[in-house]
């Protein structure tokens, strides 16, 4: 049996800010389906009588927000484990500018719930997102239906402890009961995982702080990742190991794409780092059988 | 230069039952897109910071309407004529009923602004409908992403005396008003048509009436038409005359459609009532100078 998993897949925190990511985002998605009008109409000939599907999943939509950026299914934000007191000096230790970010997304402000930093909201905040909609016509030009069905696909993404299953449900029970008398709604589920944590106490990660500290000379920070990797989940649920997320890239090297890159002194640094991760091992896994 | 205009493009209000149509409905269509971050972003490493231009689109859409299926866009109905006693006692006389028009439909409950009949809000009562909305991922299956664009396509019908131009005006204002800082939006008008009318005590229509009642034994009733017939507005415009709207068909002989048929006894009904109208003509127009 293993004492731990050791992934390389995700980012340090930019050019030259070794960084250990240990949480991770689970994820519950949706599609809702409003169903009005039996049949396509003829917007002038019936405009009036019945209740737009679009106008419907819309108001359906704009409920699932509070003035201050909050989900308001209820019971969402229940099992969600409060950040501590450490972490949020961790992640307030990382150089952030919400002007710089908002400036590279091309947004004028940032959206989201109150009384966390942006960082906090993306990495151990839960949050609903809108992944497509669609109903009508949506060529070019004028078309004057009615339509009798309008669709969207909403994803959830989780912070520990939130479950996949429990938010699927909560959702499902929510959008059945704010759905006016006047549309007919149907609710699915097309996709969940689960959130992951890895304790920054935990050997493994007391282990790649000093290994990071020896391979790239600096104190390496501590981050979250807002996305998901599911197989972590399944290490921790079938295995009872924890994982620790050592990687060397950078968010801006074109993960994935076919002009992908790495920075060489990242990857000597990296090279450095595990072999001192492995030379680390041993004595903080010995000390945390100590405290046991 | 011609007296009146005479159109047989409507339809009876059922069968055997002979009806004039005295009244259509303009239209405004715009186009609404929403545009938040700068480019399509992964709904885990972005969910949280950023005004989803889904979300923030379903919310300005959600504000069109009030609780009573009010539109909400200040000065909508300042130039709307009201329904005078007569054509709500005409529309009355119509046989109606909500509940197999809602059966018919496939909706539970019927939904439109309130203080009004089903009949004066199809015809008589200006009304916004979203035609089309899309943006995102609307294919199959689960993508995690966070859309940089959301788009609708919305219209009004129009009734006398509102003005598509001025309506266009007052929407895109609105919309640019409601429109959260977090999101840019953009507003284009796509198409307008103005609404028309012909007097029910106008010689053309009273003759269309005196008409109907020999050619098809029965009293006439009125009703007016929710969609549009643009060159109506157009003779009004140019050549300052009214038309008269003396159809024939049934809304379900499939107008249009490959296999659209009409009811012989209908038919037969016409030819008479063609006829008679321009017998009766000349008097109804001599006794409308007289009052001049």
């Amino acid at each position: 049996m293993p004492d731990l998993v050791l992934i390389s897949d995700s980012s340090m925190f930019g050019e030259d800010i070794p960084s250990i990511c240990y949480g991770l985002r689970g994820l519950t998605y949706m599609q809702i389906e409003v169903t009005g009008p039996n049949k396509d109409l003829h917007s002038g000939s019936f405009g009036g009588a019945v209740h737009n599907p679009i106008q419907a999943l819309s108001e359906i939509i704009a409920q699932l927000h509070d003035k201050n950026g909050r989900v308001t299914i209820p019971g969402f934000y229940d099992d969600v484990r409060a950040l501590t007191r450490k972490e949020r000096e961790a992640f307030k230790k990382l150089p952030w500018s919400d002007r710089k970010y908002a400036a590279e997304l091309g947004v004028k402000q940032l959206y989201g719930e109150k009384g966390f930093t942006t960082l906090e909201r993306l990495w151990a905040r839960p949050t609903l997102e809108c992944n497509g909609i669609w109903g009508g016509f949506t060529g070019e030009g004028a078309k004057t239906v009615l339509p009798s069905k309008a669709s969207a696909k909403i994803s959830m993404r989780l912070v520990p402890d939130q479950s996949s299953a429990k938010i699927a449900k909560l959702f499902e029970r929510h959008i059945k009961k704010i759905a006016p008398k006047t549309i007919q709604v149907t609710v699915k589920s097309l996709h969940g995982g689960e959130p992951a944590i890895t304790p920054i106490d935990s050997p493994g990660v007391t282990a790649a702080v000093a290994a990071l500290e020896k391979g790239f000379g600096k104190t390496p920070l501590y981050q979250r990742e807002g996305g998901s990797i599911p197989i972590v989940v399944q290490f921790k649920q079938l295995l009872g190991i924890d994982t620790v997320l050592l990687g060397f890239g950078q968010p801006d090297e074109n993960a994935h794409a076919p002009d992908e890159f790495i920075n060489l002194d990242h990857f000597y640094g990296g090279i450095q780092t595990a072999v001192h991760f492995f030379n680390e091992l041993p004595s903080h896994m010995a000390g945390s059988r100590k405290k046991r």
